[in-house]
């Protein structure tokens, strides 16, 4: 095994080959590798067994009974790997615990303190399962009659013995396969060289931190400017409106020219949104129309088969991508639209087999296969590139991701809606680099609506997807009579409720930039599952309904369907306290909390200060935060709380231009700042309230 | 092309290779053949292109826009492939409409008049999607910018244009590959066709036609005659009793050893449930335990990997079927028990993991890819073997099969329980020679346990499988207090409402043993869809809420949680009768009807038939059936109806013992009965009923 970097080890098995997946990627470990000790790795060379299976390799090794297996990109349906087979795949519509994926990612992690990535650009199968090799048992002694009554004991039970179970890869290679196996002491510190490995998290612009609206799907630049009026004057915290196809003069396949019927005012109307500070994202996919400025000149860089009649470009073509990219920095980014939903990147299976096929030809040499693998990532790189050009921060949307996307800033999203499943993404993709939103689109009752704004109001990407209803779902969350303009009677009250939901973001925006920030330097990502933190907890390693929110915070959202009245909240280790009423919490242990009016169920790390600010509708580039420090547990044990401060929309702070002013809060209502780097900061600490 | 039956053609392409899955399977064309005429192939060999990809071979070819498709195996989320890709492969919780499936099989058929038989014995994926080859369209004029504001008209709207889609099949094969095309002048023959390539449909012995009932996870003898006794008492037909894993010393892995703990006087027991006359069904898996007697005959006829800790047999060599069923006949079969339920013998992906790994290797030097495909039916083969060894008929349950299964007594059956797709189930394995039964298990109220009792008691097998309570689901269905014993305060009506709806079946057994035998000789499945009576009809194409018993009855059940209190039928072309009051309706219109207390909604073809016997609680070999002719339509248009007789329990019928009675029904109340076949008539008429 080659040592890569700290605690970093490639292994080539089979013949030697150059890398498959790693040269379409960012592979270029970043100087903050070193924060992290150098460490052995915890499997060898002499682990793992080769086998030629069909023309195929497949990798096996052991691993211990018991042993939790993580990652694999963003999985809907479970988040604990264990005991399954996965064979991953790109899928746009997931809906089984196969592996199938908008983002699925050939990387998983053990809490044992190690993860291998496997470089395959193709559809691969990692069985975590029960499997154990033959071996005589023909003197067993070990009579099992316990007849259980009911499938989930069946077959989910633990099975008798404590014996080794083998671990088996199956790749698509033939030649040779590399694999890379990330050692760290923890899960955390795993995850955190997988990203760092690809140059850090993502830090999006500020703003793209703050509320997306995306608006009704037939909606015109009339509707779109009444929309924006209507969030002001509500104070509904909002700082980027989205455009859905409508904007297009042909949609499915995509022209990326304006409708002047439906918007003969665009670059006006976008004028007018910027002065009351939104910013604009626009919806795409990347099937090229015939009728498309950019039609003739991808013609030759593009497959051999079309999606919905329109070309399907080559983005692993620099030249690809810089046509695209050109195209939109001149007639939108540099006209100052700053975000793009990237849509249909992914694949269909389920849904209508709208995509290229497999067996599909590119220019590149690539097949259409390894072509899936790699789409959306490919397209979000056009972006990220033609952002970096113009030294823009965005933050955008992308339906399909994978290796090594860690520093893009896009968002993924999925036309599923299951709201527990919602809440896997964002625990999933934390393994793989990845960021989700739990977006809010249709709901059938307050109840709905309310439980999903909880959830997405305190996740990595706070969106609201309207593009169903031209009103805002608080008005009428009923789709057909939101169309029809019939308002709920109680929509003022409703309207509130969600204010202060959106609210509570923005007054933990400070809180989340720095946290994000983290996820840029050290790698460990802004939203986590509990086994980031407490890898030696059994219980906590299987929890899939709660997850922390940078260091000190613990959410445990009501599900929508899952939890009624009440739900269960473990609390690991440690004590810990209500946000609101600063109520004290032994940990190791199962409480039952009720739902509230106007509070969803958070709870802070003993020890732990929150900075909580004053909240806005948006930010600029000017914003200064009033901040309430909001300190829990005992006062001589206070852990320091971190801000972060550049301009939040360019690449400067790469440059030095930044401060972080870190803040100690003394037993006596007083507290010090330690500033470092020179941008001023954009916090002013107003109160302290001890818990 | 070269033709190997009647419209039948093999199509070698690539390199010259010998049958990879026919060689496993009874590949021998039926006499009956003959039955269907010869016909030119729809499709020449310069139709199809083929290609190497990864590896593996690719076919190509071109269908209509708008071309229908169907088959593959047992589809539960969808009957309809068109427009999906499936990649087929056998998993044990197919939750997904992506192929997955107990019963994949590599054939699939197009209302034009063709099917193709992929003779691979690995997973393939094949595309009827929405594709389309690059073609320059730069000169456009055909604009879309119909805004839709839902997912399913996004996704599954009609493409503007009406080109020629490219249908491709992605083999994992890698040298050549054997096609079959199989054309006939509509789905049905096709169909037909395919099965009697495989020596014709399955003819189940004749009380494996009547109901099943399986017994408590946890029963000991006491219990199962207590429940014996229970149904005979309450006069709920029933015609064989199956025991769940309790019976055996040691499950998961199997002992195939009687638990003298609760079956102290297992044959005891047996012989005073056939007394009863009650036959008896034995679950079990294939996967062996050490402390089982087979364990040592089998160990070194095993695959490397274990399951549960126990043995794989390789079923695919003659010498394990062998020891398996001698085994099984020395201990049970000779002993009258002359049915089993073979489980597990899928694969897993979902359920824990716990099957063999696809890269196993097994004495035969299959691999474990190729062995989940085979396990199903091979297993299968053991017991359908043994039993033909007895000259014995059986009806059991499988929970897999594949290709080239038509003549097996075997059912497939699922864990899954979703109603609609149990429905599907019986529409999409009348496609590839299968049958399925969407049996009871669990219900959560009174409207359902009628709504699943209804739809079983007319599919292929009427199976209750009670394996979690220890009574009556119509004495309780609520499973925690039917443990307890707690009845339901209005049980005798509940019970008497089932009763009425099993007896219905055994009204109908005369029928159904006739279309079973038609499937037998013809290839024609007994139960079916409608595009099967009615390929030219688009919206019948479609239906899959409806469909064919025999003949003359179309079916369209009331499904759980999607029909409330009414629901809409489509009745294609010609005049439709109510099976029970003769009302008369056009066709090619869809009506709606409300659900009735003691009745299911059964409508027959103008013309039709429908002998219905006296119910009996279950059949023997001396069984004399009192039919009532019930006449649909006029008088002078009226057709024969048919028996078919003979001693339903052995293959003697293969050998001449059978006669069938064809009876022409007149206007005045006459009827005439020709007879051919020297068996005695098993049916006496008792009445004529003209609607």
């Amino acid at each position: 095994m080659k040592k890569i970097a700290n605690g970093v080890y490639k292994l080539s098995l089979g013949a030697s080959v150059e890398d498959r997946y790693l040269r379409y990627v960012p592979f270029h470990p970043s100087e903050n590798m070193g924060l992290y000790e150098d460490c052995d790795s915890v499997l060898s060379e002499e682990d793992f067994s080769i086998q030629m299976f069909n023309g195929r390799i497949v990798v096996r090794y052991k691993a211990d009974c018991g042993e939790d297996f993580y990652g694999l990109g963003l999985m809907l349906k479970k988040v604990l790997l264990t005991k399954s087979r996965k064979r991953i795949k790109v899928n746009a519509d997931p809906t089984s615990n196969n592996g199938d994926s908008h983002a699925p990612v050939p990387f998983f992690i053990s809490p044992k303190g190690y993860g291998i990535l496997i470089d395959s650009v193709r559809p691969l199968t990692v069985c975590f399962g029960n499997n154990t090799a033959k071996r005589d048992r023909s003197q067993t002694k070990n009579f099992k009659n316990k007849i259980v009554t009911n499938t989930a004991a069946l077959y989910f039970s633990p099975t008798a013995t404590q014996e080794e179970k083998v671990i088996s890869i199956e790749t698509q290679e033939s030649e040779g396969i590399n694999l890379y196996v990330i050692n760290g002491k923890d899960v955390k510190e795993v995850v955190a060289k997988y990203n760092l490995l690809f140059g850090g998290g993502a830090l999006p612009s500020l703003w793209g931190l703050g509320v997306l609206y995306r608006t009704y799907g037939v909606a015109n630049s009339t509707d779109v400017k009444r929309l924006a009026h209507s969030l002001r004057k509500d104070g509904i915290p909002c700082d980027v409106i989205g455009l859905e196809p409508g904007w297009q003069t042909n949609v499915y396949s995509c022209s990326y020219v304006v409708d002047q019927n439906r918007y003969p005012d665009f670059y006006e109307m976008k004028q007018e949104l910027l002065e009351e500070h939104y910013h604009l994202n626009l919806w795409e996919h990347a099937f090229v129309h015939g009728s498309s400025p950019l039609y003739k000149p991808l013609y030759d860089l593009s497959g051999d088969f079309e999606v919905w009649e329109g070309l399907v470009p080559d983005f692993t073509l620099s030249q690809t991508r810089e046509i695209f990219a050109e195209y939109h920095l001149q007639h939108y980014i540099r006209q100052g639209i700053d975000g793009v939903k990237i849509d249909e990147c992914d694949d269909s299976d389920n849904t209508n087999g709208w995509s290229f096929l497999s067996t599909s030809v590119f220019p590149s040499g690539l097949d259409g296969e390894e072509m899936h693998t790699l789409f959306g990532e490919m397209y979000a790189r056009v972006f990220e590139e033609a952002f970096q050009k113009e030294d823009l921060r965005h933050f955008s949307q992308v339906r399909s991701l994978g290796l090594g996307a860690s520093s893009h800033s896009f968002c993924l999203y999925s036309d599923l809606y299951n709201h527990w499943d919602f809440l896997r993404g964002i625990l999933s993709s934390a393994f793989s680099g990845l960021l989700w939103s739990p977006e809010v689109r249709q709901c059938e009752s307050e109840e709905e609506l309310i439980r999903r704004l909880e959830l997405v109001s305190l996740s990595p990407m706070c969106l609201i997807n309207a593009w169903m209803i031209p009103n805002e779902p608080w008005k009428q969350y009923d789709e057909k009579k939101n169309i029809a303009g019939e308002f709920l009677p109680n929509c003022e009250r409703l309207t509130a409720k969600c204010r202060k939901i959106l609210e509570r973001r923005m007054s933990l925006l400070p809180y989340l930039y720095n946290a994000y920030y983290q996820y840029q330097q050290k790698g460990i990502p802004p939203f986590r599952p509990l086994v980031f933190e407490y890898p030696d907890d059994d219980r906590a390693r299987k929890i899939e309904t709660e997850f922390f929110i940078g260091d000190e915070l613990l959410f445990a959202p009501f599900i929508y369907k899952v939890h009624g009245a009440d739900r269960k909240v473990y609390l690991p280790r440690g004590v810990w306290y209500d946000f609101y009423t600063g109520k004290r919490f032994e940990g190791e242990q199962e409480i039952t909390i009720s739902a509230k009016d106007d509070e969803i169920p958070l709870f802070v790390k003993e020890g732990g200060v929150i900075p909580y600010a004053k909240p806005l509708q948006y930010t600029t580039s000017d914003t200064l935060f009033e901040v309430e420090l909001r300190c829990f547990g005992e006062r001589d044990k206070l852990r320091p709380c971190c801000f972060f401060s550049d301009d939040g929309v360019s690449y400067a702070y790469l440059r030095g231009e930044y401060s972080i002013q870190n803040v100690s809060v003394g037993t006596d209502g007083q507290y010090i700042i330690s500033n470092s780097g020179k941008y001023p900061s954009r916090y002013t600490v107003t109160g302290i309230k001890y818990f």
